[in-house]
């Protein structure tokens, strides 16, 4: 093993062993100690400012782009609502000791699951500092221990975060190496990371489609994937097209660069002549690039020629494919072809329609009448989001503080033996 | 791509359309469909029977053990309990459309989160043929179609079997492809399996350490991790003994060929000599091979040495490690160290210890006062299982219908848009 690999087990190592603390810890425990450190943030931000200054100077002398220092900048006020962030958590509710169920066997047995922290979760993210401050907390209130490993430009910045809240959390009692960060930002430490299925027991990547496809093919942890979101909007036959027009252009334009932006648009063929037309417009002028099939090409002007790259990519940019279909049905099938499976949103004032393309679509949530940019977990209610889930297994969606949560069976009895 | 390959691949495709019709079927359907092919199984018995007889036959001429031909040979009994299984799987609820919660958010958009499939379920077994049927009828109920990869030696009986479920399941109207069989056994045509996440939606094992260890290492496809069980059974000082011995002798001997047959026994040191004399002796008299500490080996004959290989094994045999411990503590301490998580009991009549070890010990399943043999899908009463989960994400402990599902969220808005 390298010194590198030594270094990220001992601190999946430690995190194990803080994890089998936090989980038996009180409530009460768990959010002075979120409070404190929020509050030491604050204290010592310009610690954690100067830190920071490093990172955004390196970048900016290796050429990074920026709208990516932009990203990685942190400023008094990002500091503040850093802290603000963990606070909130702490007024959040505390997922764990919840009884899911419970019954009573006929041999008198009683069952009860019981919901858990995870464990240790790890968390592979890019250049936001501020996602070292959020998912620590988020892991912190659900009882788990974590590892960190976030980009290199950002290595200086998280390092004086995690130093901040580290001694202000063992300074209210929490074990030591429950916020652990991997001091290395090269390939090998992520591989070292994602073979650690001993200590750590699930891995969530935050990132580019890029970051998150290395971790599902090389992790033997299992991984929850989140966020690549290629989401469709479409206006079906009986659309109220004075709400399809404001849901397709916020879907679109209110926020591009998103996972739950919209990226394809679908407009059913009796009503392309009534709708497209304004439809392009709105989209053009707010600066949007559209690629079309050809027959959404004769109901506008400057529309490049959409196949199937275009309707495969998540631009996160002002871009946007547009096909006309023919029935609901291949509205469907388009998106079965197609989409990330995020979020798809239907238009439509027919009650069959709606129905069928919510039982049909098979995507983490599905919008009838509304915008892709409601998929979120401040929107749906969740006071807090580690991210959205693509993936079918443990959880999909939004996830607040329960997703990071599992369960266990405790099964009372008075001495039953099994014949 | 290998022949073998392209033919994998092209049963996981026609897998997943079938998935996308399945998941709208109503349980009258799929109920009716799961009753045909039981009926079809006892129908064509002969032909199933004649499958596995030349299975039996080759694995007797390479050599394999009669135990293990016991595990793979059918008999017209089998293929009725079979049949029987499936049409309890039709008698049980289906789990589909189910709304796990719903509420409104100020802003009036109705947020549902409804219980849907999974889609696509693969399962990698090993000899047991009656996993096939079981499997896949576990699948269909849920709304899922299946790809199966069982053992090489098996694959007669286990094409027969799915020829006859398959005929029988479309004239009831399942799609084709519901139930896909690998009609391979090579290593290639399982890794294939294991990477067509296109596909493939979750990745079940079923079988021994190994199996599981390759599936979970080499499978781009969330996995669910089953069935290692090394369970402890922790005899308090404070336990009643009256109640210990039988829970003891169950755990260890009702079934030691299982997952959920306890592997070590560890003994508080108060209680050692009044309890270890008389439980070594019941355990000898069982014809169980003992493995005991320095403590242990005093209160009883022929005890050999455990050390750290003995404490880590499970034996799946009539075969037992023994510890005395100090504390309460201690104990949770050794299973943490030892434990696959699988299940731990605690025999005693103290509330706090009861208490602490149920609390403290991250397992999927605690028993107070209970053999460790109960962690079971019936016994739970799920009516059916499909594996016991020993990992954290989506599933843990016994697994019935509802862990073969998924839920998306269904938003219902009359034109809302984010600002």
């Amino acid at each position: 093993m390298s010194e590198a690999a030594v270094v990220v087990v001992e601190i999946a190592r430690r995190a194990k062993a803080a994890a089998a603390e936090l989980a038996t810890l009180c409530t009460a425990a768990k959010d002075a100690a979120l409070i404190a450190a929020a509050d030491a943030l604050v204290a010592r931000s310009a610690e954690i400012l100067a830190a920071n200054s490093k990172d955004v100077d390196q970048a900016r002398a290796e050429g990074m782009h920026e709208s990516l220092v932009d990203r990685l900048a942190l400023s008094p006020a990002r500091v503040e609502a850093m802290a603000d962030g963990l606070r909130e958590v702490a007024a959040l509710a505390d997922p764990v000791g919840e009884i899911l169920s419970g019954w009573t066997r006929p041999n008198g047995l009683e069952i009860r699951k019981i919901r858990v922290p995870l464990g240790v979760v790890g968390i592979i993210y890019e250049a936001r500092p501020n996602v070292t401050a959020d998912a620590a907390g988020l892991c912190l209130k659900a009882g788990n221990a974590c590892v960190l490993r976030g980009s290199g430009s950002a290595l200086a910045s998280n390092q004086a975060i995690v130093a901040v809240m580290s001694e202000a959390l063992a300074a209210a009692g929490i074990p030591e190496g429950a916020v652990g960060l991997v001091p290395f930002a090269d390939r090998e430490s992520a591989k070292v990371l994602m073979s650690l299925r001993e200590y750590v027991d699930a891995l969530i990547p935050r990132g580019g489609a890029g970051l998150i496809r290395t971790v599902v093919e090389n992790s033997t942890i299992p991984v929850i994937e989140t966020g690549v979101g290629n989401c469709h909007v479409y206006v079906d036959a009986k659309a109220d097209l004075a709400k399809a027009l404001p849901i397709l252009v916020n879907a679109k334009v209110q926020r591009p660069g998103v996972c739950n932006a919209a990226e394809t648009l679908l407009v059913h063929s009796d009503i392309a002549e009534a709708f497209l037309p304004e439809a392009i417009k709105a989209l053009q002028d707010k600066g949007c690039v559209l690629y079309g099939d050809e027959r959404t090409r004769t109901l506008g002007e400057g529309i490049l020629p959409a196949g199937d790259e275009e309707y495969r990519e998540e631009f996160l940019d002002l871009k946007m494919a547009v096909r006309v279909v023919d029935s609901l049905e291949q509205a469907i099938e388009h998106i079965a072809t197609y989409s990330s499976h995020h979020t798809e949103a239907i238009v439509t004032e027919d009650y069959s329609a709606a129905r069928r393309f919510a039982a049909a679509v098979d995507s983490a949530v599905v919008m009838v009448n509304a915008s892709t940019r409601f998929t979120d977990g401040g929107e749906f209610g969740f006071g807090a989001e580690i991210g959205i889930s693509t993936q079918k297994l443990h959880a999909r969606g939004p996830m607040g503080l329960p997703e990071l949560t599992t369960y266990k069976f405790v099964v009372f009895g008075e001495g039953q033996i099994r014949s």
